[in-house]
């Protein structure tokens, strides 16, 4: 690479700090409008299977199902979206650091077991009809990331919530538990994504109603999908906007 | 968080280096892994398009819509991969950086080109046979994610290629570039997924071919999209290590 030349040199890091400033959006107003964003999701996908698949039963129908998308998009999605933002938010930075651990960790559990709900939503509703478990990828993938996110719940649980983890064990599995945070939430959206497309086509299949003819429930469903999907890439973004982070976020995690 | 004790305060970041260091892979045999799990993609849905859906042609039957899957996973996946590792190469960070900007903005140029010609090939087998396009949630988000790579190589082109683009503009775009850099390889991985779910469940309705019962197809072709995930989330964690960045990643970028 070139020099700089010495008016370069001056000028480069102002331009470049001033426009660095010019991204800088306040955390807060950004965080309410992704939580409307995550509830606008749940609404929808209860509306989606309120309005046009039925509604919601126990009874092993397709009614059952029902609660399978939901649970889903309110678990692994949006309460997954708000535990992992717990750091971010500038009252959490100072003062004792366990209450917001525990606070995001309950947060993440709560999500989990809404996921293993609705994983026994499909389960329930596949045995019921005699419809086999686990064969198409977007189950594979799904049952993939759930387990993903067992493990890291308990890995972080075992090292940043036990007062007796070696700060070493914390300094080693810190970036790695940050660095899958992020993934397992892309990978829910993911899921979520080819299993609407999938539902769609199993669903709409029939005169007017095709898939291909795009009725009134394809365009809403499919805006579904677009919608978790600019969730999780904002939440990630939020994630890893350096500004953001709490000040120590390189540290390894002191004990409490 | 209570402040740590002077053995600690000694200990500490000892550990933290010491375990850090544990979790250094270098770079290039890492790369390699990834080329051989990206030509294997390739070779898979090349495979599964050749041996169980016909073959290739260029007649408007199914054997050109198999050029789809084939270019996307090609272009949209390994070789946007390739193109956004470059500046990882430790080799490339010395001398003029203006050989591996043109390098990276060719491989993103090769990429955008396969894409265009994936995308032409399910136009066109959707033309010959009245099928209505773009109705499904995989074509809304494939299509956006090749609109976003569109305007991201025409954003970079302008950016970082024109010599006459100002620093400030440089500042300011790099890391909006960056971030979707990371966000379009994930969108496509996540296109591929759905688009191989929904493919499987149009091809394998019939007898013992259905995808229910895990005929080796479907086993082989959800397997493929496990490895295009597992490559599209090892190249992002490879863009995201910070000891792989080219050491004034964070500068602007200076003019050539």
């Amino acid at each position: 690479m070139a020099a700089p030349n010495d008016e370069e040199g001056a000028v480069g890091p102002r331009c470049h700090h001033r426009s660095t400033a010019m991204l800088d959006v306040p955390f807060l107003p950004f965080c309410a409008f992704l939580g409307t964003l995550g509830l606008l999701c749940v609404a929808m996908v209860g509306t989606w299977c309120q309005h046009w698949r039925g509604g919601f039963s126990l009874d092993g129908s397709s009614r059952t199902f029902n609660w399978h998308p939901v649970l889903m998009v309110m678990g692994l999605v949006v309460l997954y979206g708000a535990a992992a933002l717990v750091y971010r938010i500038p009252y959490t930075w100072s003062g004792p650091k366990l209450p917001w651990k525990v606070l995001h960790g309950s947060l993440a559990l709560g999500a989990f077991v809404l996921t293993v709900l609705g994983l026994a939503a499909v389960f329930y509703f596949h045995n019921s009809q005699g419809t086999p478990n686990m064969y198409s990828l977007h189950s594979w993938m799904g049952l993939g990331t759930v387990l993903l996110f067992s493990c890291q719940w308990a890995a972080g649980f075992g090292a940043f919530l036990l007062p007796w983890a070696p700060s070493w064990l914390r300094a080693l599995y810190k970036p790695i538990h940050v660095f899958f945070g992020s993934t397992i939430l892309l990978l829910s959206v993911a899921s979520c994504v080819s299993g609407i497309n999938e539902k769609l086509f199993f669903s709409l299949k029939n005169g007017t109603m095709q898939y291909k003819l795009l009725p009134a429930e394809a365009v809403f469903a499919n805006t579904l999908g677009l919608l978790i999907l600019i969730f999780g890439v904002l939440v990630v973004a939020a994630l890893a906007r350096p500004s953001w982070k709490r000040p120590d976020s390189d540290s390894p995690d002191s004990r409490q």
